[in-house]
């Protein structure tokens, strides 16, 4: 049996709460002092939640693979992320705060320059236009509203991207890219891949047909490639796997977006950590599961800022005793994935992951870092893992077998 | 997706260079002092190295499973040894240096006494004749060499053993042995299992027909049985799965074979340590994986020769200065199983791990050893979880989903 059919029969009602404190690219690696960022930073109320609860390693995806927000997160979630692959067109319209449904189909598009007498690409990048410039272009094709039965949304994405959503019935996502890979080459036309992708593909071409008109005159970008054309891969919600009433609190789309893909509530509005505190206050008794996002770990591990990422940890100590006052009966604290400022980029780095619950034994580890984990009482686990622990500690899974 | 299609979605080319170091049958259990042969051994070397690396334990295939060299080198280079069955036919065709490719079919073949004239096995090892007269007696059968259009080769191995080898095209292993495994019976026909397979059952049961009346008067190998009848197993290459262009070095044809199953390039003329040592200084600049395999740790251990398990160990620590001097970017030391000499036998036994790489949280372990790597920093992994961390620490992986 797979991990959520177990949690789907096993799940059972409890009153107790469960809070998600994902920090995002928590992870680090060693800085010019030998501490890494979490261990750099002077965290008093992380330390001595750490003496008090048990702590471990988690593997996001598999030993060795760096993953992607998608994967980071479907991990945590618990939905296994080599089983349930979020395309790249879902994740660039969530990106940006659409929303999606089944009957969606989501792609992601580039800008680009062709030679308008061979229909060769020239730039496929339309020179890196400016967002502004995206926006204008964008606006433009924004006319194409309908084709047949199907809705037509285009938002400005950033610089030379794009993301055009697709909503009705009968559409699919099993369709070639049409963007040749270099210059040279003409943009190729949608293709079904299988049988119930036809619909898809005619209606995607005759977008292309209506687009490359409207855009014949433009400077730059007189053309476009469409590309990651997928739907919302459908996860069951977290209502059906757990039984949770959950809420999501997180200050970017990407993750409120993620956190729509398994139906949970997003809390809208939230700017800081500060904010996001707040609004885990005010929906505090409506939910028994809070996913709670920091972005600004990963952010700064992105910019290859270890103090800034020290720093927002330290802001994320600080309105730790905020949380802890809620009375959470389960609180887990990790991160999606390692992204470590000396990489400059998310890595496949185990990352630190601590619960705390009143049904635990206490490990030795008396604060929260890389190397104090490596020795925590959770062992080595994987990010898929961590649901079932939260939702065993929180009284909400029953016996297996008799 | 399986890791094979992981590794090959996901790996990118870098200027980084991989070291994987085996101790063959590096793990060992205590000896009277309380010591394990690598704990016990004086490897100030590694000791220095494991101070400024990460450790940890490997399983080389599932808790309590002891793997042969086949499985256990699978592994090693990250093919699940549960998936991918290397037939004993081919091992011991590579055992003796043979090379295998996929028109090949290869069966390990032993030399029996049967009595004239009911047929009946007598002896199934044939008085374990000398090697050299096996060599005899192989010379003998060499005369068979070809049967329709298939290619028929032999070759002596020791004692009473030999290899053939068939190449053609249409050639399948599907087949039945032809030992009756007691004696009192007599051999059998080699039959199909399935359609395919009727070639190489008729190639075979001709074969045996010539050989038979070849040796029809010899005083003890008047016979043989054709056992354990394998092809190539097919593996991916090392290029393809993970864009590695690799070379073996080793001193013992197997493992040379093993190496060459995954199409790594094997460097020929190494008898000892320092002549393994030479080759990869010679070789460094034409290669970016490098699988240096040391075979005498795992002689001693079978030998039940503590003491010369140590020696060995000694001498791979005098050499690793030699080894790091190259400055490899990633540097695995490991074993493929563990052989304690008190057991004299490869064994379960999870075995010492060491990865050293730049970009790593060094943990606490300052030795390298059984019990050090039971509190190292990468736990308990699985021995296909080696290349993915070697990979990743290599900068050779991209990044899973968006």
């Amino acid at each position: 049996m797979n991990q959520l059919d177990l949690m789907k029969e096993l799940h059972v009602p409890s009153e107790k709460k469960i809070v998600l404190l994902v920090m995002d690219g928590l992870g680090g690696l060693p800085g010019p002092a030998g501490l890494t960022e979490l261990e750099a930073a002077a965290t008093p109320n992380l330390d001595k939640l750490a003496a008090a609860s048990i702590l471990g390693l988690s593997t996001p995806i598999a030993p060795g693979i760096t993953p992607g927000s998608g994967p980071g997160h479907l991990g945590l979630f618990g939905y296994e992320p080599l089983e349930h692959a979020i395309g790249r067109g879902v994740l660039e319209a969530l990106g940006i705060g659409m929303s999606l449904n089944p009957r969606n189909v989501a792609i992601r598009g580039n800008f680009c320059t062709i030679d308008p007498s061979s229909g060769a690409i020239t730039d496929r990048r339309a020179g890196r236009i400016p967002t502004s410039e995206c926006a204008r272009l964008v606006e433009k094709l924004s006319v194409i509203k309908k084709i047949e039965d199907v809705d037509i949304i285009i938002r400005p994405v950033k610089d030379y991207r794009f993301a055009l959503v697709l909503e009705g019935d009968g559409l699919d996502d099993k369709l070639t890219e049409t963007d040749p890979q270099k210059v040279g080459l003409k943009t190729l036309p949608v293709k079904a891949l299988q049988e119930g992708s036809a619909k898809s593909a005619r209606i995607l071409n005759a977008w292309i047909e209506k687009a490359f008109a409207l855009l014949k005159d433009e400077p730059k970008a007189n053309a476009c490639t469409l590309r990651g054309i997928a739907k919302d891969p459908g996860l069951p919600s977290y209502a059906e796997v757990y039984g949770l009433k959950a809420c999501a609190i997180a200050t970017y789309p990407m993750y409120k977006g993620l956190a729509r893909l398994v139906q949970m509530d997003v809390i809208e509005g939230c700017d800081t950590i500060e904010d996001e505190v707040s609004a885990l206050k005010a929906n505090w008794a409506a939910y028994d599961f809070f996913f709670l996002h920091v972005k600004k770990t990963d952010s700064a591990g992105e910019d290859g800022n270890f103090d800034a990422k020290v720093t927002v940890i330290e802001n994320v100590d600080r309105v730790l005793p905020e949380i802890l006052a809620l009375k959470p009966d389960v609180l887990v604290i990790t991160g999606d994935h390692s992204t470590p400022s000396a990489l400059k980029s998310h890595s496949w780095h185990e990352l630190p992951l601590l619960l705390h619950a009143n049904n635990i034994v206490v490990d030795a580890c008396t604060s929260f870092g890389e190397r104090a984990c490596m020795a925590g009482g959770l062992g080595h686990i994987r990010h898929v893992d961590i649901m079932p622990l939260a939702m065993a500690h929180a009284d909400k899974l029953t016996k297996y077998g008799a």
